[in-house]
């Protein structure tokens, strides 16, 4: 196993005309609009109260709580992304904000570190009785990142001190040792942040606590069923939950997959973000323990999602049922679930995969959920949502009560308001997803203009990226160590990138002759203001489905880049499906700075039918009259911001 | 409005190679194995305890009531289909039975006529409080079906006694008059019933109550409302139903079509059979009275049903949630839920709209639904039956929740038994679907080997079929008057048909010039011994969908005179979706007489793809490499009796 080093989004300036945007916006409008999500003062949306929840907790206001059980969490995750917001964009009147809230915080955890207002204010003889439904160890594990992220950003101990406190207090929970709780969580995520704790801390307890999570999970007899009966036992009933919210947990143990030892798992299975978590979670574990048989369980995993159960756009999660995965093959364009939040925490453990295996295949997933099924889930400004990310819409279709989950137009804000924060967080922190360091390599993973520092053979080495990717081609990359020396700098080539060029200072390096899963290793004596020039060629392509994928038949998908495209009603008329694009027609891509807020798209011919006459039939043998028609793509991230219609991704090919 | 009167199954004797196959099922293993199933003696099947409910209510068992609410309906149907086949087949012991049953009956009914066991044993204070929910005048119309049934075949008169006592409670019950309910049923099925009740008896109030129900329906403010509100308060709660049941129900008008006044109605919406079931009743009661707007009703809702809302194979109702019907085009071939007893509703008022309107337009429907959505619901041996019936199967895809209702194997028996009965009844009867007679006109509406007797112009005019239809393009129809005259045999050229050819007594006669409405009128003297040889021509056609189909788009569907036909894993390998059809392929129909029972089937050349190389990966920029495969088309209506498999109807074309 070999182990590369991170570079923290604190280290990573991005000023990059893709992205900034972005950030700009997670700066601008998402953060600002949770807080006051957060604090009841948007009009038109469900009430949050978890804000209030604190104050009652604390004993500084009177109410009951309201929410979802796991409603602290939206405060964690808001101030995760305040703590890499901070890092791009000091803001002292933000950081005040987050600091009391931090002090709310402080107020609200009990004496034995405790902290979970749910429970403290509704339950306190209810802790940890039912870990299957009750999101305490999730809702402790956004607790714990967040403090991480924001001692890294401020070199503030507050709010880790509290995070270590209630850690310490979960590790008198659940354990091996006698007199412990033999459980583990119900909805994975602490097992990953521990391991974060573990790593700001040093504290062998919290990697040791995170172990025995992983370790634990799915032997028999199955925690959650012991715990059960003896909650049946103790309070006469199973769950505090409504009947309809745990159908879904009941008895089946594959949806927070403890059905198996994680060892054990071969298949990804259940709800896609308590998945993918966990598998972050066990990687981090892998990493930190040499674990061989882990990292093997986790590498069988990645297969099978990213070779079997994923969606072009890096989407994963096809069931609605459960937000779950679905089994090999079974990608459903348009009933497809796709959450938002498990293209995120996709990423999360691709990031952890590439770092004990620098191969490009991690760094490609990351890009593909990066460019596609992630900020598919945002509105170009920022202000509305989509929790599900399906691949072909109908709009009137989404009436179905089986396409139901479907929206065709992104939402303000969620009740159950996971997505947007995670993406605040994933877009706040994206510094700490572009390179990586060993001792003797500086990894360039993601092309996007920034600056960053790393230590290579013994170096302080300067690396800045110029580029418009992901429309253009170009990157150029400045390396300058602080002292001329020999080092290998990796960059690397894209797996959908054919005759990708590089320049060292205007030479020419043989990126085959360089290349090694993935990346061009150059290994030369670098010095300062040496240029990297890095060209992906772009053209457009036509992207088909592995045949055992029966919906995509006889369909093609146009992806530029790592960009997917998808058609839009607004610019092709309705009855999308009736498009149909000759295999050899030509395309063109074109930058359009005035086409949502600037994209290239990509435009040809393409041909339609028509039936002749007013009133046509259901079914006749005639067949449609072919005409053709001028159609235009854009990148699939982009629909949804022109209004409600059909959008379609897999294309029929003729 | 023209009114033809129609010729009952009890003067048409069937001699068909095609049917009597499955005339000869519902006789030998229907309707037996129904008997067993009602009593309880069928082992691996869920009990249904119906005859014991009947015993229990008539006080001669102690126990208490098992089943749906509506099990009582089981036992009604299976007497209908009884009555249907001792028509065809005298069979004493059987007839025993089913006096033996209707004595039981007897016993059951309450002295004020009132007949529903589950509330004579359960809630004798609760009757008529809940027609929303509670399928009282569902039972009733079975009831009352069964005995206008038994009664014309058998002519005892004591079902009938027992179903108009039913009847007349029902008539003190609900009404505009001053004191009674002012209610409609909540599953409708009585409307026809009673009209039939009417036709047998004479007796007016049955059709003044009918229309009373249909006029009633929809009217503000909403009956179900009320009640809702009224049991609310008497009984603290309602509904007796769980939560899970009645949500349908609950606040949702479109699903028992009472969201508006019948004549209102411009789309059909909610649960399908509840639907037809009533445009049914509503063809029934419009003729009757020569109401014109409620047949403007019928007409506008039969052109959304078929022109918009129909698969190819006659089945109606896409939406799983509700058993209902969606949108316009709204038509998903996985997902379908296209219940058997839908299709053959579709039939049941399809039938009564051809005798206020003779055109053929109305028995094309008939015969798309009898050979294919509803014989589909049958296994080849009938001992098994298909609920839900899907136009594309991926057995493996049925573990989706959102599939889950598509079963790739037929099941043995169902809990909710609605569909084995309703197909029986549909197939003893079948000889009501094939004649029409008018004052000058004799109508062939189907092509189904039979003898039968009408009267026209004056005359007995003797008719008989012979065929091997749908297999075969040749009818020979024998017309023989009791005494030579002048009238019109009408015989249906089917819409699928081009081509066709008359001859009479091996005189060429001109379709095009007679034909009218769908029907080729042959007006002539006829004499005793005249031949009418019909021949329509079967190629094998490609039909296609509307565009606005989105699903079926770049699809054809293969189909032969009125039968449709799919692709089985079993003949043609897995992943058919991958198999596409040249739009020039030639295609060879064939029959073969050692394949499922008997059946022609189309065979061709067609392309599949395939990924060269082992484990291929999910995305890539290579197309399959395409090979030509033969390919086996069998009907539609045979899939599924080969073990499980795909199966696919529209295929792909190029």
């Amino acid at each position: 196993m070999v182990t590369v080093n991170g570079v923290s989004y604190k280290n990573v300036q991005i000023h990059d005309p893709f992205w900034t945007k972005y950030r700009n916006l997670v700066r601008d409008e998402v953060i600002p609009y949770q807080w006051n999500a957060l604090n009841d003062r948007i009009e038109d949306a469900a009430p949050s109260h978890a804000i209030q929840n604190f104050r009652i907790a604390a004993g500084e206001e009177e109410g009951n709580f309201y929410g979802y059980i796991f409603q602290d969490s939206d405060v964690a995750k808001w101030l995760e992304a305040v703590a890499y917001g901070l890092a791009a964009t000091p803001d002292p009147e933000l950081e005040k904000l987050a600091d009391e809230t931090i002090d709310l915080l402080g107020r609200a955890q009990q004496a034995d570190g405790y902290l979970n207002t749910f429970f403290t204010i509704k339950y306190p003889d209810r802790r940890w009785s039912n870990e299957r439904d009750d999101h305490e160890t999730y809702c402790a594990g956004h607790l714990i990142e967040a403090a991480v992220a924001y001692y890294e950003t401020t070199g503030k101990i507050k709010l880790l001190d509290i995070a270590c406190k209630l850690a310490d207090h979960i590790d008198t929970v659940y354990g091996a040792e006698e007199g412990k709780l033999r459980g583990y969580p119900g909805h994975q995520e602490i097992e990953l942040a521990l391991m974060r704790l573990y790593e700001a801390t040093g504290d062998e307890r919290y990697l040791k606590l995170s172990r025995y999570f992983i370790d634990e999970r799915g032997q028999e007899p199955n925690y959650f069923k012991l715990e059960a009966d003896k909650r049946a036992e103790r309070f006469g009933r199973e769950s505090l939950l409504a009947e309809g919210y745990y159908h879904l947990y009941k008895h089946n143990y594959e949806y927070n997959q403890s059905h198996l030892p994680v060892r054990e798992q071969q298949h990804a299975v259940g709800h896609a973000v308590r998945a993918v978590y966990m598998y972050a979670g066990m990687t981090d574990v892998a990493a930190e323990t040499q674990d061989q048989s882990l990292f093997e369980a986790c590498k069988r995993l990645w297969d099978n999602v990213t070779r079997r159960q994923m969606y072009i756009t890096g989407g994963i999660g096809s069931n609605h049922d459960g937000e779950a995965f679905s089994f090999d093959y079974d990608l459903p364009n348009d009933t497809a679930y796709t959450e938002t939040c498990a293209s995120i925490g996709l990423i999360f453990w691709a990031h952890r995969m590439l770092h004990l295996d620098p191969d490009g295949k991690y760094a490609d997933v990351i890009e593909r959920a990066l460019y596609n099924g992630t900020i598919s889930g945002m509105s170009l400004d920022g202000k509305s949502f989509f929790y599900v990310n399906p691949l072909e819409v109908w709009p009137e279709a989404c009436k179905r009560p089986d396409k139901k989950h479907v929206e065709p137009v992104r939402q303000k804000w969620f009740n159950c308001a996971c997505c947007p924060p995670n993406l605040a967080r994933l877009i706040a922190s994206l510094g700490g997803y572009i390179y990586s360091q060993s001792e003797h390599i500086a990894y360039v993973h993601q092309y996007i203009g920034s600056d960053t520092k790393l230590e290579v053979a013994g170096r302080h080495v300067r690396l800045s990226q110029k580029t418009n990717f992901p429309w253009d081609e170009t990157i150029e990359l400045a390396v300058s160590p602080d002292r001329p020396g020999e080092f290998t700098v990796a960059v690397r080539i894209p797996g959908w990138c054919e005759g990708a060029a590089i320049q060292v200072n205007g030479q020419p390096v043989s990126v085959e002759a360089n290349l090694h899963k993935g990346y061009a290793a150059i290994t030369r004596e670098w010095k300062a203001g040496d240029i990297v020039l890095i060209v992906l060629p772009m053209p457009i392509e036509r992207v088909y489905a592995n045949p055992n994928v029966r919906v995509n038949a006889g369909k093609v998908a146009l992806q530029r880049g790592p960009v997917v495209y998808c058609l839009e009603q607004v610019d092709n008329g309705a009855i999308l499906p009736d498009i149909s694009l000759s295999e050899h027609a030509a395309l063109y891509a074109r930058f359009e700075p005035d086409v949502l807020s600037g994209v290239t798209v990509i435009t040809g011919e393409a041909v339609r039918g028509e039936w002749p006459g007013g009133d046509t039939p259901l079914y006749a043998k005639k067949k449609r009259i072919e005409h053709s028609v001028k159609i235009q793509a854009i990148p699939y991230f982009a629909w949804a911001n022109r209004g409600a219609g059909e959008m379609l991704v897999w294309i029929r090919e003729r």
